[in-house]
């Protein structure tokens, strides 16, 4: 693959620049699919809570490869991978999540697609970017593919993309908290780079990072309890949960929406159907959502008017000494609000406790003898956080009945 | 006004927190009015090249009323503004680009309106804005809308709000250059607080803090040149332009729009229609040009193409030695293609050069005889910078035929 | 006491500006006491290390001042001390260090005296303060010195000045980090001082503040084992506590010095000589070490020689394994040479282990029953890094034979 | 020149890290000579008004060195030197000020030497370094010492050590700023490393960086009259030069000083006495004005006091309506007080006017056309710049006459 005459670059407040040598990363970042992650909120709506962390999967995507070609700037990494690994790093790297859309996580849940999957048939499927690929080779957006969906054929480079510590997490904990203004997602980006190893296709951190690397578990843990899981935000995703499940019911009984559906109707009725999801954007949603304000079906018009306007729900905690107060706001309700006014949810599943209960599981140390020891068995901070930090956050989201 | 029990704060990445410490403020943030700011970028196209800057106008009205609130912590603007004015120059700063419409410049130059003029009919008209304003006192709104249209009233108010160095532009030339990641836009707010005096209702500086205002004055220079006269956020602004002026010749010519254009409509018939152009932000636009790429108007599908793909149109320098090369150019278009695919433009006007024209006019610096001067009159480099930085940047911006 | 007709500022990288409302602080930062904090590191041997870690205690000083005087615009702070208390707070965090001498620690250790006697004595018996201080009022400087020996007096102001979470820390933490560059030190301090409450007169934190707490915690954690304790810089420390000791071996066996070593010598008769003490700074010792290159006594000249040329010694841990290594070298050298060539010491002593022993004794929790717990019973995470974070790092230091 | 097998950091506050390649510059950091200059601050007298601003001239060449080793990244820069000149432009940065002394400016100017031409001396005639560098090639010593007294064999390697954007300013403007805490040091220096380019051995810019150069001279002009010609840092400077001129007077009276000051009468017998030079540093300084405190000669010991109690002199402006005053004061004093105590002085010499009177003379655009063109040339606001900002600040400096 021939480099650029010129380097390209992007200005980018965290980075300074992001740098790009080949056409081949030009091009896939002008595809239209590529520009649509403009249309689509990092946060989806946790900008409700902190107003400034309005910024998109697009800006995200350009780190996280940014990320990639810096630790190719690492003897370690560079030389253990060729220069057709080195590509497939900076292309998975970039489209890592191609395949997000609108509000994915409620989207995902009620329509029952996956976003990960979908990215991977983009990724094989879509013209624009196969095209693009081709020209590496005929295997090209197979094995980017493959990467995503970790299929175990590129050891290290999905280390790099999806592990314990990884190109996407260091951008997103450093990203969001930029743009949130939160104080906890510092990490020691100089420090983590300059103690990656490479044993055995194995990525690996020298035991003289160790305190880079629980600062950054540290980090992690209190975005995620600060920011991500902020109840708030919670509270609208909720609300978008239960206009995603509206619309699906009304759509199922055949309802005339005095709006265009038919992308969410063609994905009800065929979860795969690419072209359907690609047109769902935060532009598409909130424009339905907008329309969705004089939609004549007063559960819909409710749901929009409390989205578009920050009519947060009510929260309270589920723990046993609210059961009885709980039980009564229950028990005041119909089947119907029951279904689209209420949700009990908590946040012990999901991709936080998917990480903390495995967290250090993944992480290797080098320690001072050469030989590889999980990172729990190293640092007993570590080791203790796993236990001590396993936390659920169980809560009743519901409307409040005066409208 | 009774001050709240417990203050709000709203995390911000420059300034740490916004206080709030009225319900009346609270409230005016809360109505579904202001909340429609998140729903419009603060810099329109800007993004396209500086993919970061996707804040939006309620991050900087937010961040302009957390200045105006510093302002009131300095003994000398605290004791020149009585308890009603404080309140007064708090809304004002809250609301003062209420008005503000989807990439108003575009709009206001193809539709006729004004956003200062809207803005002040929502602050007085708008029952949700006008009830809690009204709790002030029946005269009050009336008192906000008279500043942002800079009346007279309230002198020093207004010159806090709106002159040559005031907390709007404090506010977004740093946050602009937060977001963009330019590295321009620093200024030394702190010492600028430090320094303002006001003298007969007149804003203005003592003389030890010049060095902060002329460095404002070149981080204000750079930012507009740089940041807000890029060439390629200027062209995606174009196109933008096209598309306003498509969708308004079709209207005028009845054409039947494959899709609600009711709101676009009603501004042309009345572009005092406020309800109408409350509806029209970002998403109603974005959704809207969405909707255009399946248009059957092949200029309007051309245009939106353009828009969303990033298909940004040729540029050239209008300059002389360009002249041949431009007639050229223009002469193998259609009279079509002229009105719609083609911009002569210039930056010499719009914000900049009315700002530059009169740079110094207004910024009065306290010397040490404790007699006020304008800023040209004491500064040489501002004096030099008046003349030298006048500069404008006439353009053609062109679609190329070839589709 | 009066306020300053115009209040003076102090440029501060940290903080913007340091404020000074007082004549009072004014006169005591102008007093020949204080102004001797410039000469003496805030470091001591870490800019060994941390090449840029070349601070004074003054600056460090100014900012503890600063933090206080933040701190009393917080309201729970303000309406719990009157005003004789709220200028108590800010002088005793001023004068905090006061008592520090060159290389204190080393400097204590050998000499045995203790910086925060000879502090309470300065500003009880040293003339220029005590003028100062008296026109407060008679008891005003016995007052502060009882403050900064924790007395008891005053439980709110102790713990605001020296507790598990005070303004001293608050700032080395942050200052220390800003200097050497490291990583770790950020601390959200806007968020701390909105969840600062007082109950009986006992400084708490509210629980909504938990994660600025724990964040707190373990940057002070990392920042203790990645720059307080770096190897190389105990080892810097260590052949200054060898010069000091030898230093006084040679004044009890009356060795004529080729140089002025009085001071040292009044203070090895009598540690509490306040006038000896205070000319000893850096460039005092600084100075002295220069002139032992020239002494005739090859030990003080050795190690003046390691010393200013950086010539750090070996290091190795002092682990099961190494005893075998450590026998050896140990073994082969003279009892003057153990002496003074080599050092046993664990930093699991000292300030370190001294907090981490009682990680979150003193540092209380409101919880939403408005009732005060202790932080390891609120936080888990704290609670396990109570036990977890328990390290002693022994080693032996050692000067290799060959010169 | 090998490299070394495992690169080697040092952290720093500006940079994140200080990369070394080659033992050959880890050798002359830990030579003793390079050791001293963390004995010399960067800023002689400026910490006295900006408290932070204490860091060395060691923290200053390794910033130095740093941004040489950046500028070796640089295609355009790599390309046209070949390895030895890559060694020499990286040794040359790390060496660029090894000539200075303790308070450089008045030293200089009191006895007569020059810190570039000892620097030279330094690095061919000092044993420690010489043998070092002798190690490359034996001209390298004197190729080093050639560019630093810009002999022109090097021409390019001169302009980036030393010319009106170098690497030694970018790194003292940036540092600086950090250290002081002035907010107008910023400088994009990822811009300006982006667009260097080399035609025929000159060092240019690409005409796409204006608005970074531009923003470089003023910062630089600000940080010039801001903090380097602040007035109170001027009055401390002066008392040191008196000083001096007061021992130099003493010396060549043959007074019988009350400590060992020969260091100092060495170099005013010989002022190449590179030895005696290098004894010179700031601890050395101090040392001898701590005792200077309790010398009998009255001027000596005033002036001592003076400098070490901060009691700065008094200043007026030296502006005809001042003159009438400015007389009244000197005719009050003896000719020994118009000595010692009083001092016309103004920076419109010196670094600045030199700087600004050329400013653009030798910064090189390159424009559209690939022309080198001078840069008042291209741009208005530097030309003005030029004509505008020059500016001299003459002051009287006096002591009062009350002790």
């Amino acid at each position: 693959m021939e480099k650029k005459k010129r380097q390209q670059v992007f200005r980018d407040p965290l980075y300074g620049y992001i740098h790009v040598d080949y056409d081949l990363i030009t091009n896939l970042i002008d595809t239209s699919v590529f520009q649509r992650l403009r249309r689509i909120r990092q946060l989806s709506g946790v900008h409700m809570v902190f107003h400034a962390a309005e910024h998109s999967r697009f800006s995200h995507a350009l780190g996280v490869y940014e990320l990639a070609y810096r630790f190719l700037q690492i003897d370690e990494i560079y030389k253990n991978l060729n220069e057709r690994e080195q590509l497939l790093f900076l292309v998975s790297a970039l489209l890592h999540d191609i395949g997000h859309g609108a509000y994915s996580h409620a989207f995902e849940y009620v329509f029952k697609v996956n976003h990960e999957s979908i990215g991977a048939k983009i990724i094989t499927d879509h013209i624009e970017i196969r095209t693009i690929l081709d020209k590496v080779d005929s295997k090209f957006a197979l094995d980017v593919a493959s990467i995503i969906l970790k299929k175990g054929s590129f050891p290290l480079i999905e280390q790099l993309i999806s592990s314990q510590l990884d190109v996407d997490r260091l951008d997103y904990l450093e990203r969001d908290a930029y743009f949130t203004g939160a104080a906890y997602g510092q990490i020691d980006l100089d420090r983590l780079m300059r103690v990656v190893v490479v044993r055995n296709k194995k990525l690996a951190f020298k035991a003289s990072g160790i305190h880079a690397i629980e600062n950054y578990l540290v980090a992690r843990y209190h975005m995620y309890w600060q920011v991500y899981y902020h109840p708030t935000a919670r509270a609208y995703e909720v609300i978008l949960e239960k206009i995603y499940l509206r619309v699906k019911d009304l759509l199922k009984s055949n309802y005339k929406f005095n709006h265009d559906v038919s992308s969410l109707k063609k994905i009800l009725e065929n979860p795969e159907d690419m072209n359907a999801y690609l047109e769902i954007d935060d532009f598409y949603m909130n424009g339905l959502i907008a329309f969705f304000l004089k939609s004549e079906d007063k559960i819909l018009n409710t749901l929009a008017h409390d989205f578009l306007n920050r009519k947060i729900w009510n929260i309270i905690d589920d723990t046993p000494e609210n059961q009885e107060h709980i039980k009564e706001i229950l028990s005041k309700r119909t089947d119907e609000e029951l279904k689209y006014y209420t949700l009990h949810t908590s946040v012990n599943q999901g991709a936080y406790s998917e990480t903390t209960n495995n967290l250090g599981d993944h992480i290797f140390i080098l320690d001072n003898k050469d030989e590889l020891i999980t990172l729990s068995n190293y640092s007993s901070i570590v080791h203790s956080l796993i236990t001590s930090s396993q936390k659920s956050d169980p809560k009743l989201f519901y409307r409040t009945n005066e409208k």
